[in-house]
């Protein structure tokens, strides 16, 4: 057998070096247009901002060592330009001679991956504009940084490469800028979780613009450029890194006549084989199947790459019997201080795709609090109201962050519920959790919404609380006074129930606490009483960092 | 409805707060036998090593603020000393005052705890002589350290308590030893993977007895004692804490009548309900079905106390509708650099409980290796070989350990399989994990293994090959020279192709690496050139970190 696989990144590498343990005596050639293999494609924003110094440790394998241990023909530097999927032709272009010839293949995989999109916009093509997509890019960025004068640079896409270059440029003390057309950063987070990156990045010097669009990037008569910016405003900058998001790679497989998806991706089944039965596809190039929202996406992310590669090997070696089952988005970005990482769908997409749920936010301690080093998450989760399944999790903090995305995602991918969260168990000791896991404790919350044990209101809603509704805060006298929703009244939770003949059950009572817990005793002890009650789901601290924040500021001035 | 719930610490809080949540207007009583309730139990060693420095921060609650919050009339310093399970009536001891007093119940809650275990060995009851349990026994150790001359300690017992006993005692300057009874530390690990845990804890300076029993403890002239080992062995020191194991604390239960199993822990169905309807149990005077090993055992783990807590107040309050399945004994520790953990069950107790089982070991990085800040962890899984389901997992390393052992924990905890480690979609940047999580790479190991894609052998009968098998050891010159083992050959990977007309096909051939992955590919190649041929598990460091320990001495000397 004769596999030839496009691509040797992540997917590609992943699947030729299967192909070869699995069968000794195939035919495989590896193709890559650019000069290097296998290399550690998230590494580069940290290569760039000397958090990883070593160059030589971004390359994991290079074409000669492919050679020797895997006896895998791999050609840099060559271009596939076309697919003669009748024949099993494939035409190669030589970058180097520029001399094209044909190679038959059994199978095809293609791994091509993806392009970053750069709109048509009056001097995206200057000099010092660059996208990070490969080893050529963050050379060329690398060596600006370090040969010109960079004080300023300009981020244009909050999205992961955005922000991971945002923080690594910053990190060298370079001043930076980030735009975003969209209303938030990171759009796989909810709008309130956003609104919290969105401060950590400010609170470490670097200016943030969401809902404001690059227009026009101007060359000055220095090497420096003009900034146009959608709402008028302009400024200047020395280096512009163009983050505005990827497309699928799959022009090669359109011209072919494979089939594609709506977003552009080429179309696999399970066993990642494209509409012609001998040609496969991986990674970034491919849309599959979302087991959330019931569409077809492409799938940005390295995790599953590899995975497919695995599976797409297994398949053309020993026949179609392996299946993918889809990527639940899990992701995970380091901001300055902060973790922020998620699974599953976000309230946003949910409501796109019509799909039914409620949103519970809560707050938990990375381990014991009584034990040194302990910081606190916020986790907002998202399960559907009448089956429990979990659709979502959202997760910023410190410590342990990355540790609750992952066990969410183990829940998301087997479609568990909220009993499975309440359920957990969690490995404790105080150094590392505590005896009701944050996971435990987004479970027991959910769970008492779904049983109607507790009734939560969100902080948008919070907003919206007049004064034909009373708002409570059932902190401390202290607690109130340092800050408080605007139009609350002050009754602490131990003395609730000596007020309660105060209180007039003909309106709905809102109550809140800091995080959330006083707040559901508080609603516990009225609702019992008679009262129609709600909590603020994730307290006054949630509140006070989403959509409190313009309020609050309203308040001060 | 009256409640009364004996024992006012993790289950027993946990169950009486829940139930005030649930009902307003019930009467609740909490009796303790000390004079705290709702503390940090797991918090005490740490206490004691002044890790954490403030002796409040202890405690979770007081009796007073139970009251407060949850109206809870809570009775610390009584003892309960009789059920009447036929009239519903307790007979209670205040101990100040030393009356009896009796007290009716509509429902009772056992969270009576368990016993430390003190064996009848002379000298048992000496002066310094202590047991960790609550927080009388903490400030009695803390006050002997404080005012005393400790120069040494002994503990006796290698289990959790005794683990982080001695890692505290010794964070203080006090020189430890170490004294277990049985021929390995930290039973809930296999004994490869305890090897390390002792090497780790001799490395800090600590002397680690195993296969040594205490079997005197000798009053001297001055306030020192002399301890007398099983072996004959006798030294000074002059503090001993007693950790040998804990018993449940069942005998009001036992002498009420209560069914009890076969190792001393109240029984109880899924509801947490005991043979007498109205009487309930959570915590460590349970015993409960093991989901894998099919058996009855006390689980003396504070996560599951607590969530057991809350499903016996809901099924007290409304009926029996919330079951436990069942703790799958998650649980981790600190020892100095490493960290710890497991879930599910070792080879050793699959094995005493005639489960089938394969054991594989890998090793894995706890984030991208290019990023900064990685470290190496081991994972040993145990799987059944037919169904592929997890039946449990040991790590030990530093950085992520808890992690991986609680995404393992819920995949053990939903009786899922290796597919499903492959599949696992973890959160991925480098700071976090790789693009194949260990978790993945277990997975991958142990897939090839049930698809007969590679048979393996394990450090044990790599010390029992000899020369009429062949060993090659693939690593690198350089590698084989900086230590191997004993009686193997070195063929370099890349070399093998070249290599195998000179390797015959008659006897078998165990290859081996650095952690696995070599010989995996060795293997391949071997194998599907008609070679019969085994790689060794974990690879030449798991060997070199387990039993080739005394091997290597050996050599050495």
């Amino acid at each position: 057998m004769k596999y030839i696989i496009i691509g040797a990144v992540a997917g590609g590498a992943s699947t030729a070096a299967r192909i070869r343990r699995l069968d000794e005596t195939a035919e495989i050639i590896m193709i890559e247009k650019g000069n290097y293999v296998s290399y550690a494609n998230c590494g580069l924003p940290y290569y760039i901002g000397d958090v990883i110094k070593d160059r030589d440790k971004l390359f994991i394998q290079d074409a000669a060592s492919f050679k020797r241990r895997f006896n895998i023909d791999v050609r840099v530097k060559t271009e596939a330009i076309e697919i003669d999927p009748k024949n099993n032709e494939l035409t190669l272009l030589d970058l180097d001679s520029q001399k094209t010839y044909k190679e038959s293949y059994d199978k095809l995989v293609l791994s091509t991956g993806a392009v970053p999109i750069k709109p048509p916009i009056p001097g995206i093509n200057s000099s010092n504009v660059f996208t990070i997509r490969d080893v050529h890019d963050t050379d060329l960025v690398k060596a600006v940084i370090k040969n010109e004068d960079v004080k300023h640079a300009t981020v244009i896409g909050g999205g992961f490469i955005g922000i991971e270059m945002m923080e690594n440029m910053s990190h060298l003390g370079i001043n930076v800028r980030l735009i975003e057309r969209a209303p938030q950063l990171l759009t796989f987070l909810d709008e309130d979780m956003a609104l919290m990156a969105k401060t950590e990045i400010e609170s470490h010097g670097v200016v943030v613009d969401v809902n404001n669009g690059l227009t026009e990037i101007k060359d000055n008569a220095d090497s420096s450029k003009t900034i146009v910016l959608e709402n008028g405003e302009e400024f200047q900058t020395d280096l512009v890194i163009l983050s505005i998001g990827v497309l699928p790679n799959s022009f090669l497989a359109k011209a072919a006549g494979l089939d594609v998806g709506a977003r552009g991706g080429v179309l696999v089944n399970e066993f990642m084989q494209t509409s012609n039965s001998d040609i496969y596809a991986v990674g970034d190039v491919i849309e599959f199947h979302h087991p959330i929202c019931e569409a077809s996406y492409p799938i940005y992310l390295a995790g599953p790459a590899n995975k497919q590669g695995r599976i797409c090997a297994n398949n053309m070696v020993n026949g179609n019997t392996k299946a993918f089952k889809g990527s639940v988005s899990t992701t995970i970005v380091k901001v300055f201080g902060k973790t922020i990482g998620a699974t599953g769908s976000n309230s946003r997409m949910l409501t796109n795709h019509k799909i039914k749920h409620i949103t519970s936010v809560t707050h938990g301690s990375s381990n014991a609090g009584y034990y040194p080093g302990a910081s606190q998450m916020v986790i907002k989760i998202a399960f559907n109201p009448e089956t429990g399944v979990l659709l979502g999790a959202q997760v910023i903090g410190q410590e342990g962050v990355d540790k609750r995305v992952d066990i969410f995602s183990t829940y998301v991918q087997n479609k568990q519920t909220i009993d499975d969260l309440m359920e957990f168990e969690q490995a404790y000791a105080p150094p590392f959790s505590s005896a009701k896991d944050p996971v435990n404790m987004a479970g027991f919350v959910a769970n008492n919404i779904m049983d109607n044990v507790m009734h939560i209101y969100s902080p948008a809603d919070a907003v919206e609380i007049g004064s034909s509704e009373l708002l409570i805060d059932v902190r401390t006298p202290l607690e109130f006074e340092a800050g408080s929703i605007p139009n609350a009244i002050n009754i602490e939770l131990d003395e609730l129930r000596n007020h309660l003949p105060e209180l007039s059950k003909d309106r709905t009572i809102y109550v809140y606490c800091e995080v959330g817990l006083r707040g559901y005793l508080a609603s516990r002890i009225l609702s019992q009483h008679g009262y129609d009650v709600q909590n603020l789901t994730g307290g006054y601290k949630f509140w006070k960092n989403t959509y409190g924040l313009g309020i609050q500021e309203l308040v001060k001035a």
